[in-house]
């Protein structure tokens, strides 16, 4: 269902299609699958979450962003967006729209994320593949791989 | 004391005992010790944390886990307890309780984990022990031993 | 502006000066500069941040931290004030003000630090220098490099 503007306080809540979102989150301008169960304290920008997916708590997925179905999220875990983060142009004057360029991330169907992974700006996770939890992603995951360690490489491939 | 289900907004909690729970955290069926100090913002499952403890904001520590006495967790770290973590089962069916292996984490009296670190599913931080704040802690650590790094490695030990 | 004690809830807030606190955020005895805006979830203790700095969401600041004017500071991070953090003295007894050495943390004017990033106790980041997503920054950055890693190391410097 798309979801224009939500906040949970005390209470878990469920909704259509069983997408349950717990305590003291913030959504805005997202679409999320039928199924879907999201931890505490996340927040959304505009992205899409597939169906039946498991995103836990004090997670962070801000705009741009593309979660296909049945994907796992730990903790605490960040999707990045901007591969050269600032406040300001040279001239000093505040960013605007069109000072940045937006490099979404793509968690394909089945992935798996561990708690506290970073995955940086454009980047692929493949389908089925896992992310170990603390890895920081700067490449694209194939498709069944596994990768960890800061900065994340290949462990084993399944596929 | 025993807390079967209980979220903090915008006032501090003072509970028997001395325990103090910040803003905004989510606790449910746990045990918290006397004298126990949790920041804002931290989500707490089926788990057994000690008295005195000092544990920061953002942290999540879910189903399982044991914290005892006079440990020290800084904010945004993550306890993991499946090493195997998935939404589904290879039939597409979703993944019912008995289809994954709870392998929860014991922080031993005494010990010290920093800022931003992940504690992998089944280990021991031993008593007295240090985890450096950012660790990815995959293995064991020894009683009075001090681990830093992804993955985490014996920096020196004490005992 | 001086900011005594301020939760935010359900709604963005905006103060004087253009400053804008999203939602689920603690502040305590703060002082924000004109024109900041910051994520959800965050915690802030008795720090200073500067004006035209951009905070995301579940970044912790805690006692003695300064982050300088139009600093970007992404998800998930948090600055260290205790090089060895514990919650009792060696006799037993609770840790108490004069037990520990607070040693802040300064991010100096335009430096970019990134999601999931921590910085160690007593370190400073240099003027436009950029701390990578996921680093573990445990010595100072100097103006204009780039840190990398766990343990972040020097990746290029641009002065």
């Amino acid at each position: 269902m798309q979801i224009t503007k939500l906040e949970t306080l005390t209470a878990d809540l469920e909704l259509d299609g069983g997408i349950v979102i717990r305590k003291f989150c913030v959504l805005y301008d997202c679409e999320i699958g039928s199924g879907t169960k999201i931890g505490s304290h996340c927040t959304f920008g505009r992205c899409s979450i597939g169906a039946r997916c498991k995103i836990e708590d004090g997670t962070t997925i801000c705009d741009g962003h593309v979660v296909e179905d049945e994907v796992f999220i730990g903790a605490n875990v960040t999707f990045c967006n901007d591969r050269y983060p600032r406040t300001c142009n040279d001239d000093g004057s505040m960013l605007g729209d069109d000072d940045w360029l937006l490099e979404p991330v793509t968690a394909k169907r089945r992935s798996s994320i561990g708690s506290n992974a970073v995955i940086g700006p454009g980047v692929t996770i493949g389908e089925g593949a896992v992310v170990a939890c603390g890895a920081v992603v700067m490449h694209d995951v194939p498709d069944g791989a596994t990768v960890i360690g800061n900065p994340a490489r290949l462990m084993r491939s399944l596929v």
